[in-house]
């Protein structure tokens, strides 16, 4: 049996296997998450009542050879957005949980009393312990302990403080290949369903793990090597190239140039000052300290975009990708990798997700609590957070939240949700899918960046309001590849070589002894969303919410001076 | 010139008079703030941004010798629901206002800079001042002050440091005929709306005051001697009968019987302990101790259910109203009148509503922050508000944004505002009100209480779901009689007495020279709900929304053991 659905209830103090039903067989990663939450959830149930679901699901290709394929999807009716969510994250984690066999695990029922447990799964199957042992510690060392209990190999997930405070600002920390708790499943709030289901820490161990089934292996070879070719050839993607020599956060000096850079809460678009947190600056640092990049953030990826951050004192704390480095950067006035990469770490220790911290420390930085650029604010901030004060509260709860406390309008956030590190004003592709994206404000949702900014699968101007139908391509194709298990960033390759595409297809039927084609990607994506949109609409969220915030239509971003001018009409044909 | 709108905008230095436009002329109160909110303000307009709109308008029979009219409607776009909403208080404030010949007055533009104004209405126009000098007062301070400035006879609004905040749990407070800002239009965040705009108090002066024109005086006289005959006539409005022999705390023992008096934080619908926050009791312990009772609101009342209470010091502070004592009573396991009492002139002094202020208490105790009972905790948290802290800005946003900085499913709200003091499980009519209204929750919007337990109008059973078209039917007229500046609880009255009613219609056409009828009520009740329905589905506010919270469906609520039962098709029947 290697097509597992493991349910587990805390509550009910059980864990219990059956075969994944076969309606589900053939989804993976997003496409499953969504649709267990969508099934099993009721829309109106309270996020963190007793009739959420937390959905665990490693991509169908996740766990298996194909390059770059190492993503793992977790899914739940959000705290932050109201509506359901899928967040992504790159971790061995979820390619372990599907080589022994799981294709999901359903974490259910609320929790009476604060009474913490661990998961632990093996090739023996999986059972619960209890975690009390490790409650007084922050993430990193409590991935250390846990790593020396059960050994160096096993791979750790946790939700940290930000989630035992219930916070909307609350993510779940995977293992990095150091052991460090700094791959995330950042966005929406999920950790704090996770806690609420009584659950701090899952480990799983891939010891004798039986491995990803394979149906059709010659179909699956031939898809890899297909997939392979276009990433080892397509200038973003293959080694040397942007992503690997310079990692995500090369595009902080490209997204400045475009003017799309937010700084100051959304204030401006660029400044001289961003290329000090540059990923050109951020590379010779890491040299310079002896730090990894590139490096993978889970095994098998071609591309490494990742790396290993090192601080002045030496220690190695993990990613510092580009949002975190926008986010609590430039978008509070930081201009220094060293302030940014301790607040990147406390974070990761508190459980908290980067962008919602850094869009919520802006917020309060624009309200007034504290100046903007003032880095030991902000850094005491997360010491708010691990005292669980007050003010703590707020920032685990994020940006829409902290406004809120403070009556700022100027809130960047959509259904919720903080946006990311591009100014939709500047850009409006990407904030065509930040409006209308079930997911709130989220550019994973649909990358229009990369043909707005990186001419990658065509090059329209950023400023053309004309963006419905790119914005709802890239959403449902999108879904697609978060079911997959690949990363998003073979879309880069994909989009412009057509045999990278062919590949993934292949790589897919492969797996599942399917029969796909390309020509049933926009089907399957399109399935995925409206399942997405109609839990949503269920859930109070009306398609008056595919908006950005009002400040955005009239307040202008220098230097492009744009307001985000995308007509409603426009809006309204993602999903028409 | 009587029929006059004023436009303020601090931001600008702008007060600009001009006739009621010609469309608005047949309204006023509740039916004058919706129309202009709903006709003004974009419904995607954030509440505290720059273009939301606060107004204030008497209702046509305000400031006339009619009985029992002394209302005054605010509306705007809330900042507690996201919709539009009217919050209505009774006070001479608003007869004077009318006096003068202002049917609305209404404030726009967002202040850039904190620097707040007041303005003043005499007989010669309006003017605006500078508030700084009161900067640092609070309500009870500040109002004696302005009178000692501005004369005993002036009336006054004011906001206090809750709507400095931005909080969705602030009010305007307004004068209580001892010039206390013991009278509140209290729900949905409407002081901060005013506060943003620039203005932290009004003064109107009645001096010379023209008076309320009435076109056809022998009609108006007719009707007015129809409704007072109905008043004096009915057990609940006649003097002596409960209202005015007990005021509206009445309520307490008598919804205590019914087993849906809220008790600490909905966990359980009656007490042995509730009689010692009674009516009953309350009345003994004014008396002893000297206050006032039976006392009027705003002067020409003929119910006069309302009393100046008096603290064991002897002080008197205005009035302690059945919602205020349950809220900050029994809901918060607080049994005992002088902390009530004083709590509640802590919430008038800080412009806090005292509904929402006891309901998020009872979460912040059901959440574990103070235990239930904790007189001096809850007392403590008025300091935190007073001193501006993160903890004073969670309790000044409200029931849900404090159950949500401690992921609380058990949150008593609707569309975000706090629910009164029935229990929706106990008595299901209130609570399809509470689910339906474009208020949230609010019983004043349509209330179910009169049929249900003090049979009024009818006598269906409480726990009976099929309340749809009895809720309907009230929200409908109370919408009227919150337009023509009646107090509701002529509603008592008027639903046992036909020529009650017909005195209504009759008042309104001798002030307006208009020929409605009876018949005509419920079509102009429906318009302006249906304009309110409208708006909120515009600002994203759907039929989903139409729901009390879901642990009401599934937690049993002693001694009824009733859960929220009334189904989905029963409340999509109020608004089909």
């Amino acid at each position: 049996m290697t097509d597992k659905l493991l349910r587990v209830s805390v509550e009910k103090d059980s864990v219990s296997e059956r075969d994944l039903p076969e309606s589900y067989r053939d989804l993976g990663g997003r496409g499953l998450t969504s649709m267990i939450v969508t099934d099993e959830v009721p829309p109106k149930a309270h996020s963190l009542g007793p009739n959420n679901k937390l959905v665990l699901a490693p991509g169908i290709l996740t766990g298996t050879s194909a390059p770059t394929s190492g993503r793992l999807s977790v899914g739940a009716k959000s705290p932050l957005t109201g509506g359901v969510k899928e967040s992504n994250v790159g971790t061995s984690f979820g390619q372990t949980l599907h080589r022994l066999g799981y294709r999901a695990i359903v974490f259910e029922d609320k929790i009476k009393e604060k009474d913490f447990k661990y998961l632990k799964i093996d090739k023996d199957g999986a059972k619960l312990g209890d975690a009390s042992k490790w409650n007084d510690m922050e993430l990193y060392e409590a991935f250390e302990a846990i790593h020396n209990e059960f050994g160096e190999d096993v791979d750790v997930c946790g939700v940290g403080v930000a989630a035992e405070l219930g916070g909307g600002n609350s993510g779940l920390a995977f293992d990095d290949l150091e052991n460090k708790p700094s791959r995330y499943a950042g966005r929406g709030g999920l950790g704090s369903v996770l806690a609420t289901r009584g659950i701090k820490f899952i480990i799983v161990d891939s010891q004798d793990a039986p491995g990803v089934e394979i149906e059709d292996e010659d179909e699956f070879q031939r898809g890899k090597e297909k997939l392979a070719n276009a990433l080892g050839e397509h200038d973003v993607t293959k080694p040397g190239g942007s992503l690997n020599a310079y990692g995500t956060d090369v595009l902080i000096n490209i997204i400045n140039e475009a003017g799309g850079l937010p700084h100051y809460n959304f204030s401006k678009g660029a400044s001289e000052m961003a290329k000090k947190v540059s990923g050109e600056r951020k590379a010779e640092i890491i040299e310079e300290r002896g730090g990894d990049r590139p490096h993978p953030c889970s095994p098998g990826c071609v591309i490494q975009c990742s790396e290993n951050w090192v601080q002045e004192d030496g220690e190695k704390v993990g990613a510092l990708e580009y949002e975190s480095v926008w986010a609590l950067g430039p978008n509070c006035g930081i201009f220094d990798l060293d302030t940014i990469g301790e607040l990147n770490k406390r974070c990761n220790d508190l459980g908290l997700d980067t962008i919602e911290t850094g869009d919520t420390i802006a917020v309060l930085m624009d309200a007034g609590l504290l100046e903007f650029s003032d880095k030991q604010g902000a850094l005491e901030l997360m010491d708010e957070v691990e005292q669980k004060t007050a003010l703590g509260r707020i920032v685990a709860n994020g940006t829409q939240y902290a406004a809120n406390a403070f009556g700022l309008n100027r809130a960047p956030t959509v259904k919720g949700q903080g946006m990311p590190a591009y100014d939709p004003r500047a850009i409006k592709g990407i904030g065509v899918t930040y409006a209308t994206s079930p997911m709130g404000a989220d550019h994973t949702a649909g990358y229009a960046i990369a043909p707005e900014i990186l001419k990658v699968g065509g090059k329209p101007d950023p400023q053309d309001t004309k963006k419905g139908e790119l914005s709802r391509n890239l959403q449902s194709s999108t879904a697609v590849i978060d079911s997959t298990g690949h990363c998003l960033f073979i879309a880069f390759a994909v989009l412009d070589i057509p045999e990278g595409l062919e590949g993934v297809v292949e790589e897919v039927n492969g797996v599942l002894g399917a029969d796909l084609s390309v020509g049933d990607i926009d089907e399957i994506g399109s399935t995925i969303l409206e399942a997405e949109r109609e839990f949503n609409q269920k859930a109070g969220i009306s398609k008056q919410e595919d908006r950005v915030p009002e400040f955005m239509e009239e307040e202008k971003v220098p230097p492009t001076n744009e307001v985000f001018d995308v007509p409603t009409e426009e809006l309204e044909k993602v999903f028409k």
